[in-house]
């Protein structure tokens, strides 16, 4: 089941660059592993922006809404979430992915 | 190159459904002919609107503007383009497809 | 599985009433049966307005698009949908309901 | 009476942890006190975000101010408050409770 | 208990002159029948536009809308309703008023 | 002449409870001078929000701003001023207050 | 007492050229008449708009509401009204103006 | 050639009122030189905001945008600015100043 | 002296495709007329939509204004502009073009 | 290949005037390396803002991405990217450069 999910960085400005290192980099260990277990189907920055749009595989709301609060920077996004389906336009090969969306 | 492409259709009051049906016949036909082609990576519908979020892997601004402004719905849609990069938290796998992108 | 949705009904200009009211009559119609089953769990007017805000219960982001587009008023709604998760502070028996929402 | 409150919660940044624990403590004790008398009906989270969407059941506008304004985040909330009445196409059932909404 | 209304008034281009009047006349008759019985309390124009800022003053949402819902003019407006408190620093003859607000 | 003021507060995270409170005892005693001398006709709170919905009946634009930017909170406050005229619509009496608008 | 009126211009579909030439025609009289008994001070047109941003100085919000609801274009404008008042680093002499503003 | 500009004024918390004062007075002594040589035309406050709305009278947009950024107050504004042109309507003195326009 | 302007194009449903297609050509005609005596310096369309984004390069605001309202296309259009300046850190040959803005 | 890209700084109170100037000094270094090599074809200043319109001309999304983030006032500044595309009206000259846009 997918959902598109727009992030929005905002750095604090009183956050110390090592701080800030740090939480990126539990950050993208986080993200790598959802990605890992096909939770986490696609990233993209958007250009310009400390910005992306990503789309998660998941089988409900509320793990997507875990998911996404226990992400480092969390406490410094703001999110929208974009409930999606596939499209009757779209080939069924574009729904259809190798890695299992469950956890096991 | 990718770019976010977010389609909100606006039927006219005064076109009948014959005439809507024949347009909506040639979008499908001519969407999945960039589906194939591997121009057209994604589309999916957003729940509950006549609208969808879809994700364009093409050479340039130029191709995406002739793409889009030849779908048959063109002059009945509002479209919002976002231009969209690799994202260094991503797999690398995330950005290769099979079908190449370029058009023969 | 919840869903918040939204809806704001623009009957329009050259519609008659007595088209408008046959609409509305199956729209009540496939309204309460969706009530009866469990899947479609309150419903309430937005004073002053011909909106409303109402809760879903569905299995799915493709079971709810469903049910949406079948709203017979469908192509004379702006819809908005938000995805919710029970809330860590609610009441267990706040998210149970004596009807399944799954279909048979 | 129906009222859908929409609450989003904004930690200062000067906040430590523990204070934040504390009113959060406080925040869950109060809510659950209105919700266990009837006046406060539903509550959810939306996913991703650090919001809800709430449905009270109380007697008068004012009532209703009273009740968000002691809650102990209510410094930190921007709060949207929309007045609500049942929809003639809701089964009635959709509007009856077993606790009662009046405080003894 | 009182309730701001704006209302906006949107004439259709296809109504006829002799049309909007009747509408309007049935308004005024129907809008100050509510405020000799007490329940709409204030009514003024927004200076250079087709729009108005009410008091109501009534004992329900429900009353609300079923008063709302009745106008003439309910079709061809934009409605916006802010449910209202007394301020503490107010005086209190600003909340009494000599007509009763209830319906007999 | 009235008009609708709407102020929106903003206590500043910097300020002490005692301060604030100096500020607001201030604010209220102000405020109350104006409406015991007609000028300040109506006050109300708006339900779940640190904001009010004010009537003032004042000579002049000028004398609005002398009034307001008086206020001791005006440093704190958002607010919106919209000049209002009888409605065609209204009874008379809605009009005409006891209290003088002119200041002694 | 001065006011900024912003007129924004909606020339209906349906309507011909001659029709709208008159409308115009009549308009340009009107407001030159106010503008030569002193109440109607300036107007610009905003450069690639049909719009214009116009100061009037009149006795009252009600004779403002008056002048611009009997403007011929007012059924097909959008308005917006902000009360202004003279500013403290202002020269005397440019709230001075040789032409009274009231009317005889 | 006329521009309407808009100014919001935000003072920075962290600012003394001594500092305050200062820029303040430098502002108004600096308007002041621009409104005696005859480019700062007018200057209304809005009514109950911190902001005007000026009308300045200058030979290029590079002239106004030097005037603007030496403000003492520049740093701390919001300024939006609307080049405007006369309109076909206006009487031709309500273009022509006294005070010519051209630095010397 | 520049400014950019940001034309949307909207086609109205009634007109044919022959009448629009003698629109536009004259547009073209019109624009490019421009173009040659150097004062419409830039054209690009944005990708996705009908609108583009132009830089002028004119005397005046009332230049501009003539130009822009003399378009064929301008009753059809949405149209925002945005005066502009040499920016310090441009390269000088970046605001010098061959052709004179000036006309004969 | 060409975008607009929309630049607003936002100075941080909390920095000194001499960080500030070292950072708008490298800023300006780096804008115009990328000048000289012909990949930043225009820099306009929004009239009485700290904004710009900027032009760049250069090979994929992902190079764009890349030149932007390396602003030294990236940090602190917010950015906006339109897509576009040469337009069917323009002439053929204005999309050619004298200086290539690819990279050594």
């Amino acid at each position: 089941m997918f959902y598109m999910v727009q992030m929005y960085v905002n750095r604090p400005e009183s956050m110390t660059d090592e701080d800030w290192g740090v939480i990126r980099k539990r950050e993208m260990e986080y993200g790598q592993s959802l990605m890992r277990d096909g939770r986490f189907r696609h990233i993209w920055r958007v250009v310009g922006e400390v910005s992306n749009v990503s789309i998660f595989d998941v089988d409900s709301n509320d793990e997507l809404h875990e998911i996404i609060s226990n992400f480092p920077l969390f406490p410094y996004m703001d999110i929208k979430v974009t409930p999606l389906a596939p499209h009757p336009s779209g080939l069924p090969q574009m729904y259809q992915y190798e890695t299992a969306g469950a956890v096991a």
